[in-house]
């Protein structure tokens, strides 16, 4: 594997669960793998799970890794092609890219969308230089559209604790006070019409994700119909992608409480993490048994040690 | 050893120093305990000496080490329960603490007080909700009321460099412009009072410690005769405990020449640093044969390696 | 080697630059000599390249490495002497470099110069400081006025791609529009006046650099001139020497091109980057085949690890 980038990266969804299972039960299994292998994690946006737990797998594998912060350690990077660098932009990712893949076998990178063009942000422009420009294997630490690796440890969780074959899966969009990125609900969208579930997106009319990612999926705009006997409640805001990037106005209650929970069927409820409390989920469900979200954010690690090692094997 | 905190979680202070010098002597004897454990090394402050010495420490026993700048790279922690998150705040510190828990075996954490309201500080909440939550063994890399990694330094220091079975050691206050914690007076002052040491507290009137750090010391305003005859002279600078947090107006001259040292037993003076020179403590002391800081500051490597291996053998 | 800041800490030029080839070509060869040696890379400023191929040469040599941005995650440093320290410094660069000097066992650091004060800045006095007081092995990781690694890396780059014994090598001024400082034109022009090359150097009247950098280049305002027969151009912009740290007025179009470097004997072009895209190099050349900037940028990590070898053979 050259890149991980989407659920079209990967070849067998089911193999590459049971990939991150396996890690999980051997984490110290192959360290010979990365061994004299550099890691370069690339972060132009804030990261605590992605950042800590891929340096914790590449480290499981054997792996050296270096972290940068582009902006903060590096120079302010120039995106755009074609333009004369007379402004405050330091150096361009062409240049950038290039250079990083010299030093490093692997390079993880994050970049997250600005909002406001919605066609470039689509388009992938920063992810995809990136790729394009450093030569070496790349794999998202979420990108303007994407986040695979939470989606990878959000289908690993669910394998882990589902209770029937074919478990119903549910995302619902949550409140929020700002304009969010769509790249975890568009990800878990694409990752759940792939693999062997019952998937039901719900959110209020006018917040209707790219059609792209949700082929094959139930969409409706009533919750509660949503929940009826799901096995998994994924909880995540989302700005809309029309008018692109706006915060809508919602009128009615979709904060999740237990007394909603009741009509699924015990469901156990996700999250990407970070979380607002009472805001986007309320402290009772993430205090309480049903949720999941510190072993999901804990199964970030196999994941991310599940892409490491296949892309070592390529190397 | 599942929580390093205070003076009360060693058991055995002799042995604790014990233990340091012999890391001290033998400093990479032990690097099959830490192999493939990883400690998570969390700030929300700056630091410098606990940021590199404890790194080198978890090194020097085979360890894998992650730091993470909590704010600058993470996300703006949530410390208050109860508070619907709709302002700056992106996630709370327990959710933080548990995932961080699910990426490392070992968690160091500095979280400096506010010096807004001592009940708050006083009752450590942000440390206390990092243990509680994050669910691994927890080493306090300063806390709002102690600073033990450096309490645990000096002591090391004393025992090598004392030249008397029951030495004579001065805490001072120093002059300052800006409103200090009172964490490192009072950990050095519970160390202290433990410690096989004859033990004196000096400051200006109005800067009393909180006493439950201070019983059995023996406290005077006045300056020269806590210095008299004394082996060592630990020099620092805190704000008032009451009223909590002030810069207290001081007309004598609190400052330590190489004069004042004159009355004591050829005190080797002790900073915790970093020290403002010629505000906290005179040039002429910390060019001259009398300090001991530079030595003390090495010493924060075998404390911390002491304290890291008496957790790895309790995992 | 007990400090690598500039050419004159080289005995044998060929001989480094040989030992950067053989690093090159079996990076993992002496993992042994670095085995419990750690390295800590200290930065007042940003860096990219440095930062990350002096990391990965570290790793090569099997060392450990820790890495201080030190005003954002230590403390600010006051590099005066005999100053009363209340105003915003915290820490003293004496006792900062000496403690660090205590957890390292070599010290890699970068600091910029103010380019207000020509006479500071090249009394390299926060470097020199640092080397002073922090008692271990220091190398350079571009001072005031030099950058030696990047020259080292630059003469290696030369040396690969040369196609004849003596190659015309011609660094030449380029727009801006900001103040640069003169660090690496310096460094580059102090290493090419000692290697067994034919040295020009071009730049726009009142753009002169210190001639203690220059001796032995022949120097032209003549851009043409200089390029006639080159086999390397080295692009770079700088600020005035006097007045000092100016960006002076240049009214002739100084930006290379593919058409000016017609004239060349097929130059390789240079830049030690971050580069702006258009207006310090055209970005014909940068993407077109005689650009060899990112090649050069790559060879960072063998200049660094032929440094830290010998560093580390000397400890």
């Amino acid at each position: 594997m050259k890149l991980f980038s989407s659920v079209n990266d990967v070849t067998d969804l089911n193999q590459m669960v049971q990939l991150a299972l396996e890690q999980k039960k051997s984490p110290y299994a192959h360290q010979e793998l990365g061994k004299n292998k550099t890691i370069g994690l690339v972060f132009l946006n804030p990261s605590l799970r992605t950042r800590m737990s891929t340096q914790k797998a590449a480290l499981n594998l054997g792996m050296n890794v270096m972290v940068l912060n582009m902006d903060k350690e590096g120079w302010a990077l120039e995106l755009q092609d074609g333009v004369v660098m007379n402004g405050t932009t330091v150096e361009h990712i062409r240049e950038a890219a290039a250079v990083l893949g010299q030093y490093c076998d692997i390079i993880g990178i994050r970049s997250f969308p600005g909002l406001k063009d919605r066609d470039e942000d689509y388009s992938e422009m920063v992810f995809n230089k990136f790729v394009k420009f450093c030569g070496v294997p790349v794999v998202s630490l979420e990108s303007a559209t994407r986040h695979p690796l939470q989606s990878l440890a959000d289908l690993v969780t669910i394998e882990e604790l589902k209770t029937r074959p074919r478990p119903k899966v549910v995302l619902t969009w949550a409140p929020h006070v700002k304009a969010l990125p769509q790249a975890v609900p568009n990800s878990f969208a694409e990752w759940m019409c792939k693999a062997d579930v019952d998937f039901v997106i719900t959110h209020p009319k006018g917040l209707e994700l790219n059609t792209a990612f949700t082929q094959g999926a139930t969409i409706t705009h009533n919750q509660d119909e949503a929940l009826q006997d799901a096995d998994f409640v994924y909880v995540k805001n989302w700005s809309a992608y029309e008018p692109y990037g706006q915060v809508v106005e919602v009128s009615e209650d979709w904060l999740l409480t237990n007394d909603r929970l009741k009509i699924t069927n015990d469901a156990k409820v996700m999250h990407c993490l970070p979380v607002r409390r009472d805001l986007e989920l309320s402290s009772e469900i993430l205090d309480g048994p049903s949720s999941v979200v510190v072993h999901e954010a804990g199964n970030r690690v196999w994941a991310a040690q599940a892409v490491l090692k296949t892309m070592l094997e390529s190397l």
